[in-house]
């Protein structure tokens, strides 16, 4: 409880902040059982906190081609490519609930390409990779190996800004110093039944 | 005119846009005599378009410890790391304008640690260029080092925060095959008078 | 059950192996519930077998300035640094169980540098990746340095004969394509009460 | 006019310097309207003056299977790579004037992936760069695809021979301080009629 | 004589070592004429010591689809990689003996992808410098590709270990400042008659 | 005696060269008793051979503050950072017998911070390898931490244009395929009396 959100930064406390964003901090702590602390470290900025999450729900909170597992996968590999501890273990506590699969998201984390999935999503997260690293070198050829997977244009934008999102995510993590709530390294961990 | 603003990705006609983003296109024009390709090329998605803008606004619209051009330098630095076409160009023509100075651009993009810039300046790019392509290495000693040239907390929020928004930006660039108008190349080279 | 303990190489029957090598697999099955991978795989080879295990407990079980954690911490963050699905997660595992700290392990996976770990470990993680990644800078500054945080040589030569040993173990586990146990992944997790 | 064509190693005034050297200097300011800088700068040492200048001619002057406008993007995309400020600045206006293009410099010197060129010139500009960055693994692959984009074996030893010499000018321009001219950065930007 | 064998830790003398390991120096000591360095610095720590030759004789020594100068070169390129002075000139020595070719240790050590070996010494030594340097990145098609060349499983067996086993060696000759003998340097030059 | 000089391009046979260069060939020949290959292979351009032998006899065959061995230990270790067969071999003889030390070369080439050099020439080849590596991060400081060694200014664009030719230079061998002439390996290599 009093372990700090994040090593740099202090937000106001939420009765301080703007109506919209302490709904949706409330909104969470009701869903979740606690407030990511993501919400309160961004919350140092309202403008940007708001920018952040509208763009953050644009993309993973939709329906598509992708499956929400898919696009938690996205932000755990690259995350853990960026050594950002909030959201690998944060989304990696995501990426567990939404695959049902306790073991995904530590395999995800540490190498994808030992991982137990799809060649359709092995191929999914070398892009994604890609976009994070050395996105320089995006090629038509990238687009046409994962059309033979049969991903829509619509699939590779998401896929492309998933990454690209989570490189300022991240980003912004280590900047701040952000640290994942104690909750999330047990979520998702029970075997499914 | 008939070139294309991406290789990849067809936004719809301006005039199929929301309202609220043609608006913004028809400004931006008015302003500057052309529409720069990168507003073309995220309408695409009209909602991460909104988050991305309002992220970016809240970031280089401001004043603050930064200058307009400060900001624009460390986009230029960070996109060149990036090798993005796109936001070395367009962002290089913003900052010779904004910095008054028609070599500074071409010498940020080409080595930054031997551009004609101050050593606060140097400190703040040095800074930048670790949260664009090393960010979990980031620790209490860059604060310090900051705050020593006079940085204020803020101030590193802004340049932190403004290297890890194009981090995204960059690889939208990437992901889309977004091109630099021609317009941008000649922008701000008349030396000043 | 019926998952395979690793992707290549096909080790003999439990029956059909040495006595000695068949005793270790009971007894270490006897004491944790389950045989690792580990032992399965590496029994592909009896002698390898011997010598390894030789080295591993000569390293990994003794007493000394460094704690059995300690130890357990080593081998995670050098194993992350390569990617080593096997050794982050089953040490990691190991590591949760002798701090006694459900969160550390995940932490020290990520990113050491902010994991929550004294400055002692923090300066013998930092040498434990120098030997892991760049033996070859080792310098006479590196031993002072760490003399200055109470290790002694026979210290010094622990932390980094355990980075070297799992340079070689990491290794194997990408060659023989090596699977973490599913009982790893929870282990040490329930919170310290 | 009194910023320094360095920031190391001053030449001699060149009354001081040797005849032919001084004619030479003489000669280009004639041509050029001023002195690049790297006359100035190399005229430190006379034999290794003469000796470069006599390197470069033979690459850089002559006619061949390469046009002139293909030599200097070698120079251009190679010296960027190697973040050379003079090279990248000079030679790309060298680069514009001979291309008659005045936006392929800036393209090929932050990302030559997605300049607009020629497939031929791409197979060209990813030998250079391969002879720039790594030149260890050049095999007969190479030559045998530069072929099929029909450069004969005399075109190859040019685009490697002109990489290594600006391998070794990139580095001189570093270990110099050596700075553009004013002048190079508005050359050829007028767009051609 | 006088010269240290390694530049930090130093081993009990010969006499005061237990009786194997003493046993096996004097038995080295016979055939070779000298003492190779690395088992006065290993005896340092007994148990370690018996563990590596152990595990080396396993590798080294054996038959199998590779030749001793097979393995040898395995050795010597990885060392190379790993920047290891002691592997690089100790088992330099061994392979020329071993191929009978006093030409081929410098070769394999500077560039090996350059020296005058066979296709499949050199598929051999991808995937060791693989195994050396990425090998989270090995997968089934290396195992496919080796196969073309005759390797059975157990000799990618062979190969992995080899090289894992040394990625072990240079580091522990890295961390004690181990130093090759003089006698290395010039065994096996003399060209084969 | 047969083996090729080089595996690409093949210059036309001594006689006929031009005078100047079929002289400088023999004359090499009668001081070593063998043609050194890269004379055989850059003959195949003669402007580019004079030019080159112009720029390398100006830098390593001087008298000044770096000795003649000196300046031959820069060439061993930049050109083994660019893994150059045929320089690491060549120049490794010439160092050894500049030198009167037979160990130094191979010293240099696996290691030069391992080797048994003076902390001036350590200091000498730290400033070489970030010419050779990452020029563009040359800094005041380098020149500063150079001359507490006693490095002049003129000793310091000795070292870094040694680097520089070198860097050149190793890119012509790996683009020609040069080799090493067997007589090389074994020059220098008795002890000295």
């Amino acid at each position: 409880m009093t372990k700090p959100v994040a090593t740099r930064f202090q937000a106001p406390p939420i009765d301080k902040l703007p109506e919209d964003i302490r709904a949706r901090l409330l909104a969470v702590q009701e869903k979740s059982g606690f407030i990511p602390n993501v919400f309160l470290t961004l919350a140092y900025r309202v403008d940007e906190f708001r920018a952040f999450f509208a763009y953050h729900d644009a993309l993973m909170e939709k329906e598509g081609g992708l499956s929400k597992a898919d696009r938690e996968m996205i932000v755990v590999a690259t995350s853990s490519a960026n050594s950002c501890e909030y959201c690998v273990i944060a989304h990696g506590a995501i990426l567990r609930i939404r695959a049902k699969n306790p073991l995904i998201a530590d395999q995800i984390a540490v190498n994808y390409r030992k991982a137990e999935i799809t060649p359709r999503q092995r191929a999914m997260l070398d892009f994604a990779m890609k976009v994070c690293s050395e996105a320089h070198l995006i090629s038509e050829e990238d687009f046409a190996s994962l059309a033979k997977h049969g991903f829509s244009d619509d699939d590779i934008w998401d896929i492309g800004s998933i990454a690209a999102l989570f490189a300022l995510s991240n980003r912004m993590a280590h900047l701040t110093g952000m640290r994942a709530n104690a909750e999330f390294y047990l979520m998702g961990r029970a075997p499914k039944k």
